[in-house]
């Protein structure tokens, strides 16, 4: 199993309460003029406060150079090593727009695509279309796909759009398999190929999908750009051990987009509200601090600002985020741990691989500086650590893991 | 593959220049009376300013407390895991005598030793004798080599001396296997074994060797104290993925040694000149710029002087590199990279197992100090992390990874 480097048989039933707050691309670049980061030029009391009572570090969210999207990003501060997690592009798409993913579900990737009148690709991307028009074509999709397709019993079909040309669908069906052909031919001027199956485990996947093709196909052929799709990178969700069974947490998420929801379904937490503000989020946090082991409170304004390239409006989200870190404080968690998924910084407007500032406070952390940046934390107790082995750190501090060896 | 941690598919077709300047056995040791170490005794005005604006780190060549050698140290830096990337020691010799390994030659370790009349093992090592004794007696062997030994259509023998009593021999046939049996046989007074086949698939092989070693035999055998040779170490080289097709980097290397062309032709990279000063060197690397996307810059001096156990003249080639980096500076490369393969402390006369100061120069950096030099990279911002994962740094600088996950 994928994991954070637990030894065997060492999780305690029982033990101190964990609150998790991720701040959403939190680590930054340092500004030209000041040369402090969005964090370090935020005026933050509530956490510098936190920061003089935690042990401090960076966390590498995946592996050096590489820049998590926010499920890898997610599955690694919940113990899962994102790199071994294999979780399929398909179903990284679908929990991407906040699909709720079942075990056994076949997620695959679609290509919204121009076909010529005699079923010939003529382009790929369809023109990368607009995500308006590229959802209008998923719309009609998904209301084609309602009739007209002869599913097993049970069997469901959804369809969800991602984003310009991207599109992911979605086989619920029992036994399906995911060993099939890409039907996107990889080039122009030839007809897509049939999603043959690639091993005999896989016929049946490959009959009904298939006949979702071919109605597809029907649905969209008078579309422009978008008449047809293609299909690639196919993943049956083999659904993850949860946090309940490898780390004896029971787990709520608080989160108020439906991405992070998805993510911390498929480790097996429960979903609360979800709220409206983070005020609300707050006080979620707050009613049900007794009846969870672990709760993740998810605030997304610092990436959003910063894919935005807008250093000020990062600062300000930050500096939002930390008025209300005041009531989480408040609640005085036996250990309460603030950090973020990935960096984002203003100057690139986009996720990046640099490592992110973590404060872990507990009863038992060693702190090293009074304010919370990445400069603090990179002198700090904690060191430069992948973030899959930040749930061991959580465990040990929640003095929920036993002795290792005599 | 072993590689760099990098997950499939993330590597672009494009993006920004890469120039990797490797000052040979950079790290040091301090000084006894100053506390500083060769780079930090170092006036390094043009490093100092490339630091301020880079991330800055330090590499661990191989693992800890693991001396490279030249071979490793280099194959790290370019992103192939030094202790998976087996080559085999007997490629790594013919790389070391700067011999220009093909893929499906076969090299072999060759200890020339003294054997009596008899054909017995005397002396395994001939008495270890001296470099120019032991370069005789391999040229004479090249020589004698040249005739009477039949191999196949286009086969091909090479022998290069390497240090002392030891050799290395390559054979170019198609078709060769290397599981051989030795035929040193680890102690005195015996014969030679056979260099027995221990696969079928190593027939042709086993019959060519056996043909070369009874001719070598002829050859030395008036020789004293080298008259014969024990064959150990054997190794088809399999050749490996380049960094074109691991990278999607079309690279140049630009180094004075052979040594140093060898390992970067063995990832593929082309060679430039050589030149036949820095200066030279400096004035190729501005010269191809546009034309590749990885520049490697092999600089030998630190190591030698390290190797000479000469404390000041060690900081003198420091300090003379610092000049002529002011060129490579103003080329303004997207990504400037300068460290070393390993540490070769003057203090030890030798290559050593201590982690070498490294600073990224690009958009993205997150700088921590105004210098460049042990204590300085230690609290830097990439922390200490092995070499094997800069290449992956190198290529999130340049732009040149695509988000993992969604």
């Amino acid at each position: 199993m994928p994991s954070a480097r637990i030894p065997d048989d060492l999780v305690k039933s029982g033990g101190g309460r964990i609150v998790l707050v991720v701040l959403d691309g939190l680590g930054g670049l340092p500004h030209p003029e000041s040369g402090l980061t969005e964090l370090e030029a935020a005026r933050t009391p509530n956490l510098d406060a936190l920061a003089a009572r935690s042990s401090l570090g960076m966390l590498l969210p995946v592996a050096p150079g590489v820049t998590p999207g926010s499920g890898p990003g997610h599955l690694a501060l919940f113990g899962y090593d994102p790199l071994e997690t294999v979780i399929g592009r398909g179903a990284l798409s679908a929990l991407g727009v906040g699909f709720e993913l079942e075990a056994g579900d076949l997620a695959v990737r679609l290509n919204l695509a121009t076909l010529d009148e005699e079923g010939r690709v003529v382009d790929r991307r369809a023109g990368r279309p607009s995500d308006e028009v590229g959802r209008a074509a998923v719309e009609r999709l998904r209301d084609g796909l309602r009739e007209g397709v002869e599913l097993p019993e049970g069997g469901e079909i959804f369809v969800e759009h991602e984003k310009e040309h991207r599109a992911v669908l979605i086989l619920r069906a029992p036994g399906l398999d995911d060993r099939l052909r890409d039907t996107d031919p990889q080039t122009e001027g030839v007809e897509p190929n049939a999603p043959e199956a690639q091993d005999p485990a896989a016929e049946d996947a490959s009959r009904i999908l298939a006949r979702v093709l071919r109605r597809a196909r029907e649905i969209l052929s008078d579309g422009d750009p978008i008449s047809g799709v293609l299909a690639r990178g196919y993943a049956v969700h083999q659904g993850l051990k949860g946090l309940d069974e490898r780390f004896g947490l029971r787990g709520v998420a608080i989160a108020r987009y439906p991405m992070y929801r998805g993510v911390a379904r498929l480790v097996g937490m429960e979903i609360a509200g979800p709220p409206s503000s983070d005020e609300e989020a707050v006080e979620l946090l707050g009613r049900g601090l007794e009846d969870y082991d672990f709760h993740f409170l998810h605030h997304k304004a610092p990436d959003a600002r910063g894919e935005d390239g807008d250093f000020d409006a990062k600062v300000a989200s930050i500096e939002a985020a930390d008025r209300w870190m005041e009531g989480v404080a408040a609640l005085e968690p036996d250990v309460l741990v603030v950090t973020g998924d990935h960096s984002t910084p203003a100057a690139m407007a986009y996720h990046s691989w640099h490592s992110v500032p973590v404060l872990i406070q507990s009863r038992w952390a060693r702190p090293s500086a009074k304010t919370f940046g990445e400069t603090a934390c990179r002198a700090g107790d904690l060191g430069i650590l992948e973030a899959r082995h930040l749930m061991a750190l959580c465990l040990a501090h929640a003095g929920r893991l036993e002795k290792f060896g005599a």
